[in-house]
């Protein structure tokens, strides 16, 4: 039997309440050791809460409320109880220090939900889904893993899998009527079908880079020439004095990172320093550092001082934009209150402009993740697709080839073992750590 | 009947579990208009946990427990439901979004603890615990706003006040037989007990700074010339780089401030630029940052780099002490490395003589906070409990002066009508105000 875990439950913080979880076989006997309320939560009913006291020995440590959850009827599956104690930091780490001195052991990251998915209370889909819900940076990602949570994602594949399972299955039956000569469908619409499905698994591998922007947010970065304004639109983006400005060059050394939200997706605006060649030790690192923000960034903000010229940073812009490919690169005029007649570009200053800003930055991150239809696919769903997707390419050659069905199917059927593996039929060890990997402790 | 109200009752960010309360005559009734389980929650007994999806219309939000607490058996005395989603900021702001579409108004800051004051669940000194609980910085803090919360001060308070009114009548008593010229007690006897009791008084309100520290940790601030080694010994008491160290005077320009804990004990760490005559713009809004962190600091390290001499700082060193009587200013010798022979001092480069500074720092912020003993003494405490005090004094006065009994006992009456307001007998609105206005929404 495994043993018995505690960690927070909720975010570490300043909050009313904080939860400590406590599962495992001997769960209710750890908290009673210092839970004193008017029934034991050994013998506590199941899904009932219990008020009372929590000791350090005879220290009053809170008052508190107990969940009592019985096995399997719990998110892990075992015997739970959760603890509702008052927020901050103190009280909830004074609870877990007695836990762990009454016998119970710091959960791992993820590892309730290990045991969820160990006792077959949700699939490998629905585990990365809950990671997916918790860390959203937009509502659409949240609706999406939501969805996969409630098994969807796993609903849908089973289909699509039991459909291909369909094509090989007539192929294999075509196969022992060969001598016949019977052609049970027509290659061509078989062929048709194995292609639809190649693409199918592709098309989903692809919405990845979308499905990310949902997960982590829409990265802005903002760059620029030194003194062209740059913490001055930081600052006005988020409507409020995040960044020190100046009328020096160079006020910003390292990097500021921001989250604003725009109608539900979460955008990672980044203040960077100016770039300019300079002997300055602390540039050169700030400038090092600007590169690989840039690097991550979906959009690059080039922003550019319009009084000195409008084509001030036309070098800067293309030098960008030949260099991070996969990212929108963006001019955009700053200080247009200095110069006369200019219809587009903003002033930070001013705040002229800033609202059809955050228009056009919305409706670029909001294009970027239309292609996220139902399913939040993460990086090994899109090794997964591609793979199988790879297989049915095979499989489609092999027929237009003329080759014997069997081998067809054999090919189709390796693309539905595959495609068993996003919900974990099987799996290996690796897999499994990588996945939990990414939960946050008291998961 | 007030509204019904509901907020995010855990920490915000990332966690795998959020509690969302929803709290009044209507909780049930606007839960149930989302939710689908298998009973309806206006239906569930008391103290039960209820499991089911909750729903955007026809858009599923998340699967989540409700736990379900009756009216006057909860935190506020209300009817309360309990919504635990799953962490992250995107899904608890979704389900907050529609309870509030069903008819619920989000919480203000302390508005649940706020209406179990109302309805007598909490006296004004327990509400003021349950804010210190949350906030607390330190062990010590919490345990005692623990028993605080626990009614503990409140009760010794009454103890204390019972005191005063049985002093005060037996003076009363006394007048009655004035015309026998009856002594009751000993009149140097009653002097000495109300002394004693203002001395109380004095005694408690002056732990009122100990407490700040317990509620808000004990603040280092880390002062000296450019370039002395500032961000590189924090850095180095955080164990961690935070902060841009180079060899140019200057890098640090505002401030950066980071917790450590020491033992139980939070330190609030502050890393300032340099201070020295400067005709930089952005250095001079740097020091005046500087000098508005100093004077909130409990301690005042003073950093000299020994490398240049051993009292290069003490004009400095003398100009802070005088500045700031109320901190700990230590004068404290780094780059001991670059130096022969010298026994104390440190070398924040290469970790040297860190853990002694580190456990000087915890001995002098253990030694304020030992006045606390067992109550958290807050700034509405101590003004009342020196009014009392000096209520005291003139009844101690009066007496020693011979004046009649009566004028004395209206002087202890007036101390035991002002001690009385510490747990809320009698309030104005403006001062509930500003207890709840220190409250998270939530609580």
């Amino acid at each position: 039997m495994a043993e018995t875990i505690t960690a927070l439950a909720t975010a570490p913080g300043i909050g009313g309440i904080a939860v400590i979880r406590v599962s495992g076989e001997d769960a209710f006997e750890i908290v009673d050791k210092s839970f004193r309320g008017s029934v034991k939560i050994a013998d506590a009913h199941a899904n009932t809460i219990h008020f009372g006291r929590f000791f350090d020995e005879e220290k009053l440590i809170d008052t508190v409320t107990v969940a009592v959850f019985h096995a399997p009827r719990s998110y892990t599956g075992e015997d739970v109880a959760e603890i509702s104690c008052h927020g901050g930091n103190i009280v909830s780490d004074q609870i877990l220090k007695v836990l762990m001195k009454n016998g119970a052991r710091l959960a791992t990251s993820g590892e309730y939900t290990q045991r969820a998915y160990i006792n077959g209370k949700l699939d490998l889909a629905q585990v990365e889904a809950v990671a997916d819900l918790i860390h959203a940076q937009a509502e659409q990602g949240a609706l999406t893993a939501a969805r996969q949570l409630n098994g969807e994602f796993t609903k849908r594949l089973e289909e699509f899998r039991s459909q291909l399972i369909d094509i090989s299955s007539l192929l294999e039956l075509e196969m022992d009527f060969a001598d016949e000569d019977l052609e049970f469908v027509e290659r061509q619409k078989i062929v048709k079908k194995i292609e639809d499905a190649a693409d199918y698994c592709r098309e989903l591998a692809d919405s990845f880079e979308a499905a990310e922007i949902l997960r982590s947010g829409y990265f802005v970065g903002i760059a620029g020439y030194p003194n062209s304004g740059k913490s001055t639109l930081f600052n006005s983006l988020l409507n409020r004095k995040r960044a020190i400005v100046s009328d020096i060059p160079g006020t910003t050394r390292d990097y500021l990172e921001e989250n604003l939200m725009i109608k539900g997706i979460s955008v990672r605006l980044i203040d960077t320093a100016g770039l300019r060649e300079t002997s300055d030790t602390i540039e050169i690192e700030g400038i090092r550092l600007v590169r690989s923000i840039l690097e991550q960034s979906n959009m690059i903000i080039v922003l550019n001082d319009a009084s000195i010229s409008k084509e001030n940073s036309d070098l800067l812009y293309n030098a960008l934009k030949e260099e991070y490919k996969s990212s929108e690169v963006v001019l955009l005029q700053n200080k247009i209150d200095l110069v006369d007649r200019m219809d587009d570009g903003i002033s930070a200053k001013y705040d002229d402009g800033i609202e059809n800003l955050k228009e056009m930055i919305y409706s670029r991150a909001k294009n970027s993740t239309e292609r996220v239809k139902d399913i939040l696919i993460n990086h090994r769903h899109a090794k997964l697709l591609e793979r199988a997707a790879s297989e049915l390419d095979n499989a489609k050659n092999a027929l237009s080839e003329g080759m014997e069905n069997e081998l067809v199917s054999i090919d189709i059927r390796s693309a539905v073992k595959i495609l068993g593996e996003i919900a974990g039929s099987n799996f290996s060890e690796e897999v499994l750590n990588s996945i939990f990997s990414r939960f946050c402790i008291g998961k």
